[in-house]
């Protein structure tokens, strides 16, 4: 895609594409502190759960480089990485991936910048693999298309790297000639559907339509989709999904439809460890994301940034080693 | 409510509340042409199915007198009373309350605003009914409360006088001290339950708290709502019900937790004459609701303003005069 790289590691520092400034402003965000870090993540500059992880294990050797310029301790050091895998509590791939790097941390700096580096490479790597098996899916169970997929939030190259998740199967589709057009839910209430997706889409050529997350059941019901395709932020391991709020509603939808409900992730969102949905922290949010500007003053709002997709409504999930059938009949 | 009337015949003009200002400026249209009138009805400055009910009565009142003003012959006001009966399609009640006071015309001006502010007075008395009913039947089906009610878009005083429909329903119980609190869908695109319900109900003083629509789904599924109260635009002969979009999102959800899904909506909004929901017209409005101002330019939108709930999903109609029992067990 034409745009300055999403993620990156340059001299030290962490290079990201601002993505609070999208689509109006293509703005890069450099990173040389774990403060830095920590506010890009939870103001969702950088955001996804992949480009979490890669984040994450980046964050690991940002802090190795500013704990030795400033002389940290050991506990120093492991409090901050503390603080950058806790930085959002959904997505196990930031606190999977901080973990894994840090465990390097006895080798020496060069090992965990290669350790990060290679969680970087990896993420765009893993994102064609999920893509290509995912398309190869949907022609299977919903015949050769040109298909019309629903999607929500946003999991492509900006989320994902390389291609992304469920919009890299979307991508794969359009490439094989097998799509018709894309419905991209808005994603309220920060609008990554009509602000991310809709501009990735724009950059790849590809037909789509932005649908209020409202009147994404309805349009389901209406035969305008012949599958719906999203992301994960984390999957349990009962198969429960959960990943953007609104997911659970197309989900219910899907199945009432009678349409294929296909999760697209990375293995390293699966989390053997959290026994099902319950089990999942979902992130609540400040209110003023949800009631400015439209409520009145002083308005209160449930913010919840994720929601939960039981197994018994995910048709299947990609990964990029294998299609794990989910709780629903095909 | 302390604010000034919702809809009001004063002088030979149609004064009312413009919607489209609040909650932040709360300004009084004064309306004397069909164009005008029709101008607030399309930008929903004037909107709630009740209410055009009613502003459409007294447009017809309006008509007349412009016409004897102007000099239009009989071909000419027909003409420009179809217009205003044709102003927004899905509600059923603004052309049956034009074409009722329409059939006076024969009988003088003097007949024709009295039928017009017949049809605005009973409009308010109407919602006090529905409001009584819905309350006693809530507080049936679901024990004695406090219940935590969920609902979708604007449903009060500013949509249907008097108390409003599901949000008279609301006021009952909680003058009846059988409410815990409301949940508010935001309403996308735009947002009638952020910027009117929230603000009625902080006139009331009752407890609600703003959800995304894309989340209301889940959060019913979590059980945080005891019941669903929604208004209605029409029903369908068959119970199949349109009303503002993501209204079937919540139907589907409610029938899979288990709660009651309840329609408050005057007889006024029932059409025998319309066999079933596939036969009810869908207003598209612009793409521009949609997609400004966070989507890049040139993004197109599918922009249903309503969406049709089968009867299936329905547990109980409550109008002015009865109960009706939806399609689905209660």
């Amino acid at each position: 895609m034409d745009h300055p790289d999403v993620l990156a590691w340059r001299d030290g520092h962490i290079e990201a594409l601002d993505q609070t400034a999208l689509p109006h402003q293509v703005r890069t965000l450099r990173i040389g502190t774990v403060d830095e870090l920590v506010r890009a993540i939870t103001s969702l500059a950088i955001r996804g759960a992949p480009v979490l992880g890669a984040a994450g294990a980046l964050g690991v050797a940002l802090a190795v480089r500013q704990g030795s310029g400033e002389g940290w301790d050991d506990t120093r050091l492991a409090a901050e990485i503390a603080r950058i895998a806790a930085a959002r509590p959904t997505a196990v791939n930031l606190s999977r991936e901080v973990a894994a790097v840090a465990a390097r941390i006895g080798d020496g700096t060069a090992a965990v910048e290669g350790a990060a580096l290679a969680v970087l490479e990896s993420t765009g790597a893993t994102s064609l693999r999920i893509s290509a098996r995912g398309a190869e899916y949907l022609l299977q169970a919903c015949g050769d298309g040109p298909l019309r997929v629903h999607t929500h939030c946003n999991t492509g190259a900006l989320a994902c790297l390389g291609w992304g998740t469920a919009l890299g199967v979307i991508r794969a589709l359009h490439v094989a000639g097998a799509l018709s057009h894309v419905i991209v839910d808005e994603t309220r209430p920060l609008l990554q559907g009509a602000r991310l997706t809709c501009w990735e889409l724009g950059q790849l050529g590809i037909e789509h339509q932005l649908a209020c997350d409202g009147a994404a059941p309805f349009l389901i019901s209406q035969g305008r989709a012949d599958a719906v395709v999203v992301g994960a932020d984390r999957i349990a391991a009962n198969g429960d999904v959960a990943n953007k709020i609104g997911t659970y509603s197309l989900a219910l939808a899907a199945r009432q439809a009678g349409i294929p409900f296909v999760v697209a992730a990375p293995e390293s969102t699966i989390d053997a460890a959290t026994p099902s949905g319950a089990a999942i922290p979902i992130e609540q949010r400040a209110d003023e994301e949800v009631t400015a500007p439209a409520a009145p003053a002083g308005t209160r709002a449930l913010n919840l940034a994720f929601d939960i997709t039981p197994a018994e409504l995910v048709t299947a999930v990609v990964t990029e080693e294998r299609l794990i059938p989910g709780g629903r009949p095909a």
